[in-house]
């Protein structure tokens, strides 16, 4: 399948693209700025501009049609669809045995297959926008194709085995969580596994010496207790099997099993509690720290490295653009024009307005020459990236629909009174009564019409607000709280009517509305966080590392699939849950004889089990908090591979780098804010505002600029961009920006310990 | 109580300071150095580089008996015999009531009578050094008088109600700990705690907001499952009192209680558990991470500043020294010449060789002019700590008793043999096979018979490599492993012919003896991690940073010690520990019927009380490592506010300082290994090695010096020097070298968050 454009700019596409179609137009608008252009160079710039600024790495073909395929092949409803149709494959889990709401065979294999068809749609589509040999070398291509054959051989094989009534396992479906790693878009996915990758090595070998330390334990707690008869809670023998040791002391690591694994040992003497005492510090807090450390300098360092790559493939496209567009002008080197500038900007981003690229533009040309060189091209990547907030102070529309009325001494007064500190106190209080009365009992019918007070009092301190600021400045993107504001107090309200409409038509009080009016009712309480300004900036903080943190969602749901997958397949159906009605006697051991009497089941576990995918992901996300393995009970003793493994992999080394990224962006929080000029990007915006000051007083705007990134790669790039040297364009062209894991950098050497 | 000295440099005591006497002989050896001197400026000088060399701050008057009664004060003797008795003191507490060893109320009041002697004497001799005005300012010695009398009030309340049979609690002791931490050798421990101070308002904060988010999520909680009728698992209403929801949902950010807490709500409904996923997420995760973070940032900066000052306090008392003892010469400025150097290196540090002051001389005297100048002079403080090791090239004793023998061709092929590699391998072979007969059964007759033939290898070993190597390079100080080897081999030796001795002679075997026997069998196999390099370089860096370990150890102590002290009060005798032969009924529910059938006796964990100091000490260890709260059930609710506040101590500050600390130094071991340049002190010591080859090729002595420190200051200068400009020497006389905590610098303000 595949996307070729006619000379004459209008579009062919395949029939079998049924999805294409709903989007045609929008694409005509996407592509419309390129079509009234004559000069095709532009496109090219503009492309270049828009990959720097994404930080896209891919080396596309750089004839027309190419260029244009490319530019579909980026379009976000393209994106958009490939993820749903990602997330579609993944959630086919749970529809398919063990499923938690079971579909036919023939319903699941038709869903796989469409998706499967789409992937190769999309690889096919990317196959026509790059070189045949690139598309062959790139490792993430050749891993979609394999994921695909195997998924189709699985379902085959699956299919007939079923067919034929044999036992079946459906072994590919751990294949398909790499799909969002091995997709164009997982950019940062792929990073996060590289950065893992690479701390390996250092990993292993305090891994190994940790687990030497284990090992030496457990011999000698073997040669202390397991002559000394004692008996554990259940009155099993206590630590007389050299392996039932290393796993239990294994287990006293994540202090699990803390202080279980020890009284036996305790009660038979308080000297013995040293022994454990020795072993939680050195293996639970000092190698669990060294740990950390080992994953935290390796990923700093190891980051440091790839955003130097990304910043340089970045001026190399920036750089790539500037030589399509220079013009020579004077005895002056090349340089580019304001006129080519402006188009290329309307090209890369239609959607940024006049005054904003003027603004954009008067950064760049310092000393107001009409035309910029390559140092101040190179910048306009990260320009376009930047969040410029022009907040246009324009009167009140009452003001100029009722003048008369809104500039009258009583209007004016609301307007100061909702101005002042005291409106905001007050409102923390009534929030604060709010608290009290929500838990309060609610059947109480005070209580309950109180809550109709309440809703009339935020309502009227919106709609105050509303009154007395402009309402586009109100409701402006970066005004997080009055969005939040407004729609809790929306929502709350229609909650709570459709809630009294049905109690009163019938009696019936639906408890799910009722819940979500309940979270509605505390959600509206964290309002007040906002008034206390050293609780925004920790929240601010937190909600610019939160898209950062989604990267760490997909390498938590890649990892959390594959063992869930692995997880279902060895251990569905070990263990079952009764509902709280059910009186089958099986109830009392979670359905399994080998569980009679355990704490496993005497503490109502039995629904932490792998009998479906979402009773999977639940019971691994306890295992991450902590490790809850009375599971291993009821199979083989392999099961505790099993068990360790996840912990290794998602306590040591995931959750480990989630500390490290947020300890190293709380770090970047912290240095911005005591010197402004510590960054050499802070410094450019220092340098920006001293020229928007000008600028504003032309034109009667205040603008701001935010030091603030819209991608995720903004803020890695800012954690460590101080350190590049601006002047260093990437020119040599050995290096290639398509494949930055085979780069000719050299990939940093993390050999000693 | 005073010391003064006569003119005549004969010592008159009181006859009162009996324990004083013992090592009068001692300390004339350490003072007759200064007798001999002539120009009592030798000594003032002496003291100042002393003071430097080991970071001490105290504002001595100068006058010539204070300078001896401060080298006195400063003598290790006096400074152990201090700590004795603060140990001796903190100790007490075994023995007084609730005793693990009861004595007699009249003989601990008398100890501590003695003890509170002591830290008077010492005290009293401190005001004789400093100037009065300064003894007064400085709240350290306020807060050890206020100690001392309020002991001693608390003793006579004490003692008087007892007398008269009226209940009476010991609240001093709580106050004893404080001691470590006001002693004039405290330095580290306050400086930990300066450092804890300082982060109390950012920490404050960020709890604070975190508090305000389990408020919040208790709300929640309360109104989605108060009223659903869900059930714990014990039978009683599952979230259903907003302080019990409270208290649970802070444990379960500790995941003390996870998933018991979720069970009941996730058995009724799957879409529950977001919540808890939520949360977790929340509250463990990211408001953890953002503790870690905050107190790391925290840590890092203020003991720059801290270290900061205490290098100019170094470089300002170098600077004192040099004006001592400086003289003009010709037409440079003032400098010291070598023979006042020397005679100043002597005094300061009699132990040091010849060869190794006139070392120290030619790396400072780089020129070889003969005298030195200021900036010179200032680095001798950090010459003298650093570690110089003279391996001198000594042939074997055995060489030059027996040559023809230790010469011959079998001797010579001997010590090939040891020197070879395959030798290393061969022994690292045999520890791993006795590995394995360890862990085998010892009952077996062969088994046991095989350890003789172990320790037999193991002595070979030891022999042979005397034999190869010249004995006092084998033992030199630095041979950490050789030293370690042949403690535990002989060790071992000794402790099983002891055991084969009584088995033999009376068919008894001791259990204790046969414990030390197993635990130095297993010790024996650590040595095989010395062989691998990566390893090494791991456990360097953990032996490395261990002294400083020990100050935290010293912190730990403290808080752990007021927490037992006030537990013990609260809570002693609410549970009780009964034998395992014990035939009580009480011992099912640990002597208290309010925890019959609760799961914390059935745990067994009865021995996890406060009835006495010791097992308050593990329980407050288990706490830290898992909050194990079962207590809190037997006593009043505000027994909950005791382990919060022991949590939010502990774990969130002092763990996460711990964790902070670790990740500092091995950031610092991981630069110092990449680029030996980096540190402007590693820099020192390239330069000192082309001096040394020079020194080395007159004297045929072989030397290295290793970039390590004496002091635990030392490390944490490392950490930070590299910022330090050299050639600031804090002249400035505003500063005040007493008393770093009023100093005159800006303390560092950490505002922002």
């Amino acid at each position: 399948m595949y996307f070729p454009f006619g000379s004459t700019y209008t579009f062919h596409y395949l029939r079998a693209s049924f999805f294409f179609d709903f989007f045609t137009s929008q694409f005509h608008d996407m592509i419309r700025p390129l079509l009234s252009q004559q000069l095709p160079d532009f496109d090219l710039a503009a492309v270049y501009v828009s990959d720097a600024q994404y930080n896209r790495n891919i080396f596309f073909d750089t004839t027309p049609e190419a260029i244009r395929l490319y530019l579909l092949y980026n379009h976000w409803v393209l994106r958009i669809v490939v993820y749903a149709f990602i997330i579609a494959d993944l959630a086919l889990a749970i529809f398919e045995d063990p499923a938690v709401i079971p579909l036919p065979i023939w319903a699941t294999t038709l869903i796989e297959l469409v998706c499967l068809a789409v992937f190769t749609v999309r690889l096919v589509h990317y196959a026509k926008v790059i070189p045949r040999e690139r598309f062959w070398k790139d490792p993430k291509n050749i891993c979609i194709i394999v994921i695909i054959l195997l998924s189709l051989v699985d379902m085959l094989i699956y299919g007939s085995l079923k067919a034929t009534g044999y036992f079946a396992v459906r072994w590919s479906r751990v294949l398909r969580p790499l799909l969002l790693v091995n997709v164009t878009e997982g950019r940062q996915l792929r990073r996060a596994f590289r950065s893992i990758r690479n701390a390996l090595p250092q990993i292993l070998y305090v891994f190994l010496l940790f687990m030497f330390s284990v090992l030496m334990f457990s011999l000698m707690a073997l040669k202390l207790f397991g002559k000394k008869g004692l008996t554990t809670n259940d009155g099993g023998a206590y630590f007389n099997d050299y392996l039932e040791i290393v796993f239990d002391l294994y287990v006293l690591v994540t202090t699990a099993n803390s202080p279980d694994v020890m009284m036996p040992a305790y009660n038979s003497s308080v000297f013995f509690a040293v022994f454990f005492i020795i072993y939680i510090l050195i293996n639970t807090y000092i190698f669990m720290s060294v740990f950390l450390a080992v994953v935290y300098n390796n990923y700093k360092k190891y980051l440091k490295e790839e955003v130097r790559q990304l910043v340089r493939a970045k001026r190399h496209k920036m750089v790539r653009a500037f030589g399509v567009l220079q013009e020579r002008k004077g005895e002056e080197g090349p340089v580019v024009t304001q006129a080519s500038w402006n188009q290329l900007v309307r090209l890369v981003q239609p959607d940024i307005s006049n005054a904003h690229r003027e603004l954009l533009w008067s950064v760049s040309d310092d000393s107001n020459k009409g035309c910029i060189g390559k140092v101040a091209f190179v910048q306009l990547a990260d320009l376009l990236n930047m969040q410029v907030i022009v907040v246009k102070s324009r009167p009140h529309p009452l003001q100029m629909w009722l003048p008369s009325l809104y500039l009258s001494s009583p209007s004016r007064l609301i307007c100061r009174m909702v101005r002042h500190r005291l409106f905001v106190y007050a409102f923390d209080l009534i929030i604060l009564v709010n608290a009290v009365f929500i838990g309060l009992d609610e059947e109480n019918p005070l209580i309950a019409n109180a809550e109709w007070a309440f809703l009339a009092l935020y309502l009227l301190e919106i709609l105050l607000k509303l009154y007395t600021f402009e309402p586009r400045a109100f409701f402006s993107k970066h005004e997080f709280w009055n969005w939040f504001d407004t729609v809790i107090v929306i929502s709350a309200l229609i909650a709570t009517i459709i809630n009294s409409v049905l109690k009163s038509s019938g009696g019936y009080t639906s408890r799910q509305i009722l819940d979500i009016v309940f979270i509605l009712r505390v959600l509206r309480l964290i309002r007040v966080v906002d008034s206390i300004k050293r609780f925004r900036a920790i929240i601010n903080t937190l909600i610019k590392i939160g898209p950062t943190i989604l990267t760490f969602g997909q390498l938590i749901v890649v990892v959390y699939y594959i063992f869930a997958m692995i997880g279902m397949e060895l251990f569905k159906g070990k263990i079952r849950f009764f509902d709280a009605e059910s009186t089958d006697p099986e109830k009392a051991f979670c359905g399994n004889p080998l569980l009679k009497n355990s704490l496993f089941a005497k503490h109502n576990y039995c629904k932490n089990n792998f009998n479906n995918v979402v009773s999977s992901f639940i019971l691994l996300l306890e295992l991450t908090v902590v490790n809850q393995c009375g599971f291993t009970a009821v199979t083989h003793v392999s099961a505790r591979i099993f068990f360790v493994l996840f912990h290794i992999v998602v306590v040591i080394i995931i959750i480990n780098i989630f500390i490290a990224f947020v300890l190293e962006a709380f770090f970047v929080e912290y240095t911005v804010d005591k010197s402004n000029l510590q960054s050499c990007l802070e410094k450019k915006i220092e340098e920006l505002e001293l020229g928007v000051k000008q600028y504003v007083l032309d034109s009667f705007l205040s603008a701001r600029f935010f030091p603030g990134y819209k991608t995720v790669d903004g803020l890695l790039q800012r954690m460590f961009e101080a350190d590049l040297d601006p002047e260093d364009f990437a020119e040599d062209e050995d290096f290639d920006p398509n494949n930055p894991s085979n780069v000719t950098f050299p990939n940093p050497n993390f050999d000693s310990v």
